[in-house]
């Protein structure tokens, strides 16, 4: 079988808004997603809306992704060095996978060193950043959005960016009206 | 007990963009929100996010609301003359609840009544509006957002601003600058 899923994390606390707008382009372009959760059970997002993943990052077939989207989250102490996840994504080194990590979310990528070498922006600030001692401040870029081979980053107000570089990236027709542009 | 709460409607095929900087604002400007769907169980979003509503609109006690919000449906049929909703809806009348509707959702008020006697816009088409014989073309305006008293109807794409107003009517203090704006 082809990888040819997109893989949504979904987590406590993670941006409504900074997700919808990309997770609406994916379906515009007949992208198949899948909503993953780091455990079985409901999920709520910042604004507290309910949302259930559709599979755990330890039932998820990461052979079957082609490309991973990383919400941010308002108050991630909850998924800092978090073992499962941190697992999840060491696993896809290596990968040609298209990743997308918006806001504070780019922190997950450097715990688990898939930000090693890339260039990247984020929303967490240089005090936030120094103290969670996962950055390479060498590769950290003050832009709104920035592209490095096939790792997205950007801050959380540019999430309507995000979502469209994230589908021409992945190839995808869409109609950018939708969302006032 | 004071009516305090925001209800979100989640019917199946809701659009996550609609709603999710709307409900951002709610979080930022401290606002309780309830989320209510049509019966119990999941609800996917038009772009597959799977919700899980809190209530029902049978369960929910509706003296609890002071505001209610219906995001778009792509695809609408399903709700098209539904009874239960329908019951819900017009059992609101009479109440000074702020009403925002967006997108296909001004049809859901057209069908109870809700819409009577107030300019609204919408995203449905002359002809789709005239093939639901709902609506009162006299009402219609070609805006990207109407208010009238206290409900606010936007056009798809209209969504940030729409967010906005409706933050701004129930009185509440966020920052833009989220959002891009």
């Amino acid at each position: 079988m082809c990888a040819v899923y997109t893989g949504i994390l979904l987590y406590h606390g993670f941006s409504e808004y900074e997700l919808s707008v990309l997770v609406s382009v994916l379906k515009q372009g007949n992208k198949p997603v899948v909503f993953i959760g780091l455990d079985h059970g409901l999920v709520a997002g910042e604004a507290g809306m309910p949302c259930y993943p559709q599979f755990s990052i330890n039932q998820v077939d990461s052979t079957q992704l082609d490309s991973l989207v990383l919400p941010g989250v308002d108050d991630f102490e909850h998924l800092v060095d978090h073992h499962n996840l941190k697992n999840f994504l060491e696993n896809l080194k290596g990968r040609e996978l298209l990743i997308g990590a918006i806001s504070s979310a780019p922190y997950l990528l450097s715990m688990s060193g898939l930000l090693d070498g890339k260039r990247y922006t984020t929303g967490l600030t240089r005090e936030q950043r120094k103290f969670l001692a996962t950055f390479d401040e060498d590769y950290f870029c003050e832009a709104p959005l920035i592209i490095d081979e096939q790792v997205i980053t950007a801050r959380g107000s540019s999430y309507v960016e995000f979502a469209f570089q994230y589908g021409e990236s992945l190839g995808l027709t869409f109609d950018r009206s939708w969302y006032g542009r």
